[in-house]
């Protein structure tokens, strides 16, 4: 089985995907009196369909066993969703470009710095989130509403594809 | 000046103005082929008026010098906002009922256990982010779009109170 390389998430190398959300190099505006700065709109939530909002969960992820086999794939095609973790600790997201069809030589693996957030784009193909290192607590903040907005692909044994952080 | 008692945050005392973000006693779904388990909802992010949209914002705020001055409030009329800590630091919240007016008399005062975050309901007054305890960084979920978002009232030098924590 194909073993997917892993890289570090950057903001940069993400941009096809969705948003880091981190304070890295981006600027900020003072608020508060100057007590605290704000670091605007570094995710966005993107929301479509009937009775679209806007939620936010908890999701807490127990420690996932090593290498990990990646055979599926989900997309949410009415919003975005976004998963800042609440602990100091990295996790791996897997994702491939937006549309009908996907297959895992589409797929890309990026490695969080302990720091960082994601924020998946509508439509955007991810796996499952994968937190090899750590049980780990993420603040989710996606779509609820009518209408369906999760969608899965099954990869055959000859695509799946190893993850081994 | 009047100083104003802190309670220790709960999700029935701090239901008029929003939501506790909080695992808590919260139910859960699981999710992820039971490798991660869902608290769904525990905020509801509430958007109003014209091309409104919600965004992720990273607010990092300075250890307050302690007691402070509450000598204002603000409010936001046309979406909620959201603040969870990254750290495990409790904070204190001020906060007094939605309406056109307010006075200090309304205010309530609340600390956090260190686990949880809030959701101030759309025209809630509340004080700055207060943290007293340690520097922190919050996630914030709130509205961007067109529109007044934000109005102040300041408390004449009589009606101001203070915190103590």
């Amino acid at each position: 089985m194909r073993t997917l390389k892993i890289k570090p998430l950057t903001a940069e190398a993400f941009r096809p995907f969705g948003d880091v959300i981190e304070i890295g190099n981006n600027q900020s505006q003072p608020m508060n009196r100057g007590m605290a700065e704000r670091f605007d709109a570094l995710g966005r939530v993107e929301l479509q369909g009937e009775q679209a909002r806007a939620v936010i969960s908890l999701v807490r992820s127990s420690q996932y066993p090593v290498p990990h086999t990646v055979d599926l794939v989900e997309r949410h095609p009415l919003g975005s969703q976004a998963f800042i973790p609440l602990e100091d600790s990295p996790f791996v997201v897997v994702v491939a470009p937006a549309g009908e069809s996907v297959t895992s030589d589409a797929l890309k693996a990026f490695r969080t710095n302990g720091r960082q957030g994601v924020n998946y784009r509508s439509g955007v193909w991810h796996g499952l989130l994968f937190t090899p290192f750590a049980a780990m607590t993420f603040i989710c903040v996606d779509r609820a509403g009518e209408g369906s907005n999760c969608e899965e692909r099954s990869f055959p044994p000859g695509q799946q594809v190893l993850l081994d952080p």
